[in-house]
């Protein structure tokens, strides 16, 4: 095959199979599509992927990505500055921004401690976090960690950090999906809904 | 939301969202990916899509993609040069070619012939076809147009253009798709595999 094929076309394709999610026949559409289109499609797909990466880099204050000193969120001045929402990851916040539920700030972690993946209190930003509750102003932390057991040690151990400085601790709530059935939940999930019951 | 996400990275996510078969979700898994890869993942990409557009272009005797003024197929002289397999899109010659059993030449129409959307004779290349099979070196012609309404309308518009010339005129084989279920076939295809069924 690679001899009756354009070396370059070839070497597209290779470079879209390499992304996530994009296998030989999605690869195959995405490079015959750009082939077709006008150059225009092509320029600007590859100045926007040269400069997200020339541009963006990590906020000064939440490590979340930013393409100046502080990220949108943190350069808000509307935003709740009294709460801090901790993540893993950016993707995160953007999941969270959706909700349209969480006025205050964020401040990514970089991670989730893991022993096993030799991820540790001092591969992520947890010393830059500890120095921004110092703030008097900090009357929450909201532990936003995915509800999975990296994600839950590393709430448990944030909580033993912040809980002595008397700052509010709150970690998200486990239950039901909304619109979700009960007979199609993990035991897990559904025992975790249970425990979690409150009174209406 | 956009004014939470640092605008470079919408323009990636907007220009990852334009190409086919990529959604929200998929562009967004991209786009973060490329964030948290290494510096070159970005710029091996870009750089090949440019380079595409850039120095590819069609070859001058088939209309397959080239970067020179041969594609590979019509550049090696090792393919049979008395066979033309004649095809709608450069990508049925990569699916040709992936099956292994033709080593003819091509020959790319650029669409197949549809009133409807205004593509006629002097929309295809099919007076450089005619060229071609001048050359009285050509003993058959595969017409591998799609099995759809343009594709054999297309496939019986070149026969009776062809057959004059005195050359072998043929058209694939419709049927069964190999390991599949006579119940699953439709209708017309089941119908296509008795009509043309073979002596054992």
């Amino acid at each position: 095959m690679p001899q009756s094929q354009v070396q370059q076309i070839q070497r597209l394709l290779d470079e879209f199979e390499r992304l996530p999610g994009i296998g030989p026949k999605s690869a195959q559409r995405i490079v015959y599509w750009l082939l077709n289109s006008d150059d225009d499609n092509s320029r600007r797909l590859a100045s926007a992927i040269t400069e997200v990466k020339s541009s963006v880099h990590f906020c000064s204050r939440c490590f979340n990505y930013a393409d100046s000193q502080l990220c949108p969120v943190c350069a808000d001045l509307g935003r709740d500055q009294t709460i801090i929402a901790v993540v893993s990851e950016p993707r995160d916040i953007v999941a969270i921004e959706k909700t349209a539920t969480f006025r205050g700030l964020y401040h990514v972690l970089g991670g989730a401690l893991s022993p096993m993946d030799g991820i540790g209190v001092e591969q992520l930003t947890i010393r830059e976090l500890m120095a921004r509750l110092s703030d008097p102003g900090i009357i929450e932390v909201i532990l936003a960690t995915n509800p999975n057991v990296e994600g839950e040690t590393t709430a448990g151990y944030l909580a033993r950090q912040i809980k002595p400085l008397g700052i509010k601790t709150t970690r998200l709530a486990s239950g039901l999906p909304v619109g979700g059935d009960l007979e199609f939940a993990d035991e897990v999930t559904l025992g975790r809904a249970i425990e979690d019951r409150h009174e209406l």
